[in-house]
C-alpha cells in the first residue's frame, strides 16, 4: 500500500464534513491525488445500506442489525473504493470509519466491545487508518448545531446522554491510541479548525514519509 | 425457549418454499400455532435486506459484504420474529437460516469456515434450529426448476458450479451432524416428499417430547 488513510471522527454536528472538503482542496493544492469519500457510503450499495441505516422507522433495529450493516457497508466500501485508491497511491480522506462504530455501536448501542473489534478487523482488513483526526465538542453543542441545519437521522432521535457516551468513547479511543488518533477542538471558527487539522497533518511523520 | 425451532434448506428449486406452507399447515391442523417465515426477511427492514442481496446489480457485491448482509437480517428476525415465537411456545418453521450461509457464503463464496460459523453464533444468539431437513436433489435440476418457474435472482446468475458446491456443502453439514439435520430426497412428487417431511417430524423424539 503505497498511498494514505486519513479517517475523520466525531460527534452529530461537529462539523466533519466541511472540514474534510477544506482538508481534500488543501491536499489537492499541495499537489496530491485525493479520494474524498464516507461511511456508511462510498459505493451505490454501500449508499442503499446507508439510506436503510439511517432512515428506517418501521421498527426498531437491533443493536447488532445496527452493527452488521455498518461492517456491510464499510466491506464493500473498502474492497471497491478504499483499497484499490491506496494501491494506487492517493490520499484516502474518509468521513467516518471504524472508530465511529466502536463509539456508536459499542459505547452507544452496548454491544460488546470484542465483537466491535473482531467485526471492524474484519471489515476493514488491510485498510485501517494511518491516522485519525477526532473534531471534538461537548455532544449537546453539537446537536444543537446538527439540528440547526436540519438534520434527522435515525441516530438524532437518540438521548443527549446516548451522545455524550459516544463523545466519551473517543475521547478514550484517542487516549489509547494517541500515535494514530489526534483530538481536534471543534468549538473554533471554521477557518480554525481547518488551519488547526492543515497544522497537524504537515507535523505528521509517516504521512510526510508516505508522500516523499 | 418452550417453542420448536425448524428450519428447511436446500439448493435453488429445491421446493422449500412450497413444502414448507404444507408443513405449516398440517402441523397447524395437529393444533399447534406455527410461526412460518423466510430468511433473508420475516421484518420489513429484513426484507429490505433481502432486496439488497437478491437484487443488487449496479456493482459486484464483495463476498464479506454478503455474509454481513444476511446476517443484519439474520439479526433483525431473530429479535423481532424468532425469539419472541419461541418464547410463547410455538412452532417456528423457517425457509433458509444458517446452513444457507454456511453453503452459500462458505463453500459458494469461500469465505473462512471460522467467520461464517462465528459470525452464524452471533447473529443466532440463542435462536439455534432444534431441527433441520436439507431438501436435496441435483444442482443442475434444481437451476432447471428455478429457471422454469421465473426466478432470476442474483444467486441465480451463478455458475453450476457454484451451486453444486453448495449442495455438497448441504449434504457435508448433514453428515457432521446427523442429529440435527435430515436429508430428504426432493426428487419424488410434491405428495411423496410432503409424506416424508411429516413422517419424519413425527419420529422426531426432542420434537416430540417438545410437544408433550
Amino acid at each position: 500500500m503505497s498511498g494514505f488513510f486519513i479517517t475523520i471522527e466525531g460527534v452529530e454536528g461537529s462539523g466533519k464534513s466541511t472540514q474534510i472538503k477544506l482538508l481534500a482542496a488543501y491536499l489537492q493544492e499541495k499537489g496530491h491525488t485525493v479520494t474524498l469519500t464516507r461511511e456508511p457510503g462510498g459505493t451505490p450499495l454501500a449508499e442503499r445500506i446507508r439510506d436503510l441505516l439511517l432512515d428506517c422507522r418501521e421498527e426498531s433495529v437491533a443493536p447488532l442489525t445496527e452493527l452488521f450493516l455498518y461492517e456491510a457497508a464499510r466491506a464493500q466500501h473498502v474492497n471497491a473504493v478504499i483499497l484499490p485508491a491506496l494501491s494506487r497511491g492517493e490520499i484516502v480522506l474518509c468521513d467516518r470509519y471504524v472508530d465511529s462504530t466502536t463509539a456508536y455501536q459499542g459505547a452507544g448501542r452496548q454491544v460488546k466491545e470484542g465483537t466491535i473489534v473482531s467485526l471492524n478487523r474484519l471489515a476493514a482488513g488491510d485498510a485501517w487508518p494511518d491516522h485519525t483526526f477526532i473534531l471534538d465538542m461537548p455532544a449537546d453543542k453539537g446537536l444543537q448545531r446538527a439540528r440547526a441545519r436540519g438534520s434527522d437521522d435515525r441516530m438524532m432521535t437518540e438521548t443527549l446522554e446516548f451522545h455524550q457516551r459516544i463523545r466519551e468513547e473517543f475521547l478514550a479511543l484517542a487516549n489509547r491510541e494517541p500515535e494514530r488518533i489526534t483530538i481536534v477542538d471543534a468549538g473554533g471558527s471554521l477557518e480554525t479548525i481547518q488551519q488547526d487539522l492543515r497544522d497537524q497533518i504537515d507535523r505528521i511523520p509517516k504521512f510526510n514519509d508516505t508522500l516523499k
